[in-house]
């Protein structure tokens, strides 16, 4: 019987499979970082390598002026639908490096899961597809649809080559459907269909006092500091609700329809919680919306770091010469990511205190948001592979995370993406300590294969 | 002649005294810095060889909880005043080091300057008195006046052990003045004469959001960030024009009377050249009040230094688990160090943003501030000295630094310190590329010599 051959091979291969995750999650593949360029390529050719043992063909990597884009295909299923799927297997920076338990790419499995930088985003999701599609071809011979996959190296960097490689490949990529191995679920027991992700952009606000450092005793009180002009620029952005003062800022926002927010609504949400899984003292956000609704829908703006001055031990007594901020900012449809920072950039200048020059430096680095219909015959197939998995049927939402390849595939490849990833939002992305569940890898692993069988039936998918 | 004789040592001995204090500016001796406590040590040893090979006897490191205090004397001048002679051994930090054009601790000379950190503050100005000494007892064969040398090594970092020296010591140390080779000269052409000080003291405060670093696409707009509510916490510190809105900040402060006024308006002041040097846009500051009041007589605040979150290259869309700043404050009699610290602390969490945690940590070291008579014998003998070698009499002013040991010694040992030192206010103390003028180094210790002849002659000096 192949059903029980193809689970027995995800039985009897568990081990490998997560000693290649461990595996994988030792290469630093850090996209933001130049000195781990090295380490990018490193790991795009492990995926290759990976995907090449799984039995998929043609796999090469697409020329890009970037890292590494990893191709593979499978496409001997004529008459059947073509699917894409996508992930990446770049990760984020690691600091503040103190704060993990475990170095952050040793990794360590403890407890039913794996602590590593990327274990949950993306590397361990976007593993999954490829042992279903070799567990499968292990022990059935055939896949039920054409497949092919494309994972990419800069997706935490907002994916900034990725748009030419599509415009260069159009023909060998396309598809009638994507699928994203990036993503969230609901919880260990409750699946979500994400029906739409946050855009993304980011500057760096550069405040430039005097030609040095200077004596605080000297000069203090003389010239205006730095930090001090940065302070009270950077609270001009926000009020102390957290609304974005920045004008026009929300002029194109789309606004939730009532039937969202009655699907946001009925995901339930503990308050408490959340505040003590955060350590949070109270919640906090813009007035006339839910926390989930801040979270999803609403577009934000943070600043994500800060420096000037001394930053020692002890004291010294300078007024630092420059300070320094770095503010991003989530979109939702239909804000225009360029629009969005020339209206930050216009803001900072503007409000540039007297004194000091203010410089912004834009991230060239963006993405817009995506909002994908609920009853597209892609996640009707999702939706309904979820409802058997969990045995209850999934929450439908979106997300405040930025996925930049859906924007980019709709607008290039005129596809859609559904989502189609096993994390889950206590697992640390972005933070020390990340981690994944083995058994969101195993469950991810049945799920791929039960998807990719169900979308080889499913109606509208092909034009 | 003995005045030819005295001249003539200095001129033959010119090339060894610079490489000396080329030597002595070699040893990073950072007081701030615990991975420098061996070089702040070693720059002790240093000092102490230093004064045994110039002639002085006793030599020793007196007893103390913190950094060496190099102590000695030369005590065979009966009937004269007895002198003590201040410096510090010590230096600020170095960063941002990557805004020096050598290396802090490699000097080099060029220009007729000598380019290292400490080089004015204060190793070259606590060499002058050194010098003046051996080239006397080497060509005089005495001292004019009886002579105690007291070296610190933690002035930097706001002399928190010496007050407990000066206690222990009061027998050794008892003298009828004070003179301080840590300050500051006008201008090339131009003396002056300082009056006072100002005081110090210093805060850390800590801003905690959440426990860990968050993904801000999951978890933006939901819950405070502790970066935001620090830059709100810290604009409320100071308003637009820089007065500090702290409550209570100024209740003692004692005003400058219209006839310090006077003298301070005196000075000449070339606004253009003083923002140009510094390459600041616009001066600024407490409005009813000049540059040189603002810089002089009237107290600060500033933040020092600034961090949280994510500094390095490209981006990281982070909500970051916490924020910091240092703050520090210079006082004006009769401020007290301690209430105005409770003042900004108490300011600091009345006013915290909610949903985040404040935490205020208080830095031990402090300083009051001082003023000395300006008829006081000791100016009146160095006021003279000044005339003479610069052909124009001194400005009387004060000062915005801060110089732990005059509140010191005037509460314990009961004697005014006369600051008598060389270094200039564009020499770039407490910054990158700090300096020391040659001519200054060598007509100080003409002056040093000038000083002690006419000290054994000043009246009033001894009770």
């Amino acid at each position: 019987m192949l059903l029980a051959a193809w689970e027995n091979y995800l039985e009897q291969h568990k081990i490998r499979f997560l000693s290649e995750l461990v595996e994988f999650l030792r290469i630093p593949s850090v996209s933001s970082l130049s000195e781990h360029a090295a380490d990018v390529e490193r790991a795009g050719e492990w995926v290759a390598e990976r995907l090449r043992a799984a039995g998929m063909e043609g796999v090469c990597q697409l020329p890009c002026e970037g890292p590494p884009v990893v191709y593979g295909e499978w496409l001997h299923a004529p008459g059947k639908p073509t699917v894409l799927i996508y992930g990446h297997f770049d990760t984020q920076p690691v600091d503040p490096v103190d704060l993990w338990t475990n170095p952050p790419f040793e990794p360590v499995v403890r407890g039913g899961r794996v602590y590593a930088r990327g274990a949950s985003d993306d590397k361990g999701n976007m593993l999954i597809p490829i042992l279903a599609i070799e567990s499968m071809l292990e022990t059935e011979g055939v896949l039920p649809v054409n497949v092919k996959v494309l994972f990419e190296g800069e997706e935490e960097v907002g994916s900034p080559h990725l748009s030419a490689v599509l415009e260069w490949n159009r023909e060998r990529l396309a598809c009638d459907l994507a699928v994203s191995a990036d993503g969230f679920q609901g919880g260990e027991e409750q699946p979500i269909l994400l029906l739409g992700f946050k855009g993304l952009c980011a500057l760096q606000v550069d405040v430039e006092g005097t030609n040095a450092d200077l004596h605080s005793g000297v000069y203090g009180g003389t010239v205006q500091n730095p930090i001090h002009a940065l302070a009270r620029l950077l609270d001009t952005l926000r009020s102390a609700q957290g609304q974005v003062l920045v004008e026009g800022f929300y002029e194109d926002v789309v606004a939730a329809t009532p039937e969202e927010r009655r699907q946001i609504a009925a995901v339930p949400f503990d308050e408490t919680a959340y505040r003590e899984q955060l350590g949070a003292g109270e919640l906090f956000g813009e007035p006339g919306y839910t926390t989930r609704e801040r979270a999803w829908v609403r577009p934000t703006l943070e600043v994500n770091g800060i420096w000037g001055g001394f930053q020692g031990e002890g004291m010294k007594t300078v007024i630092p010469r420059e300070a320094h901020a770095k503010i991003s900012c989530r979109l939702v449809a239909d804000q225009d990511p360029e629009k969005t920072l020339q209206q930050v950039t216009t803001h900072l200048h503007t409000k540039a205190p007297p004194g000091v020059r203010v410089d912004v430096h834009l991230e060239s680095a963006m993405a817009s948001a995506y909002v994908m219909p609920a009853d597209h015959p892609g996640n009707r197939a999702a939706h309904a592979v979820l409802e058997e998995l969990y045995g209850c049927p999934p929450y439908h939402t979106r997300m405040g995370g930025t996925l930049p390849v859906c924007g980019l595939l709709l607008d290039l490849l005129d596809v859609h993406t559904v989502t189609f990833a096993f994390g889950l939002e206590d697992e640390n992305a972005h933070a020390p300590d990340e981690f994944f569940r083995l058994d969101s890898f195993e469950r991810g692993q049945e799920a791929y294969r039960l998807l990719l069988r169900r979308l080889a039936q499913q109606d509208g998918l092909q034009s």
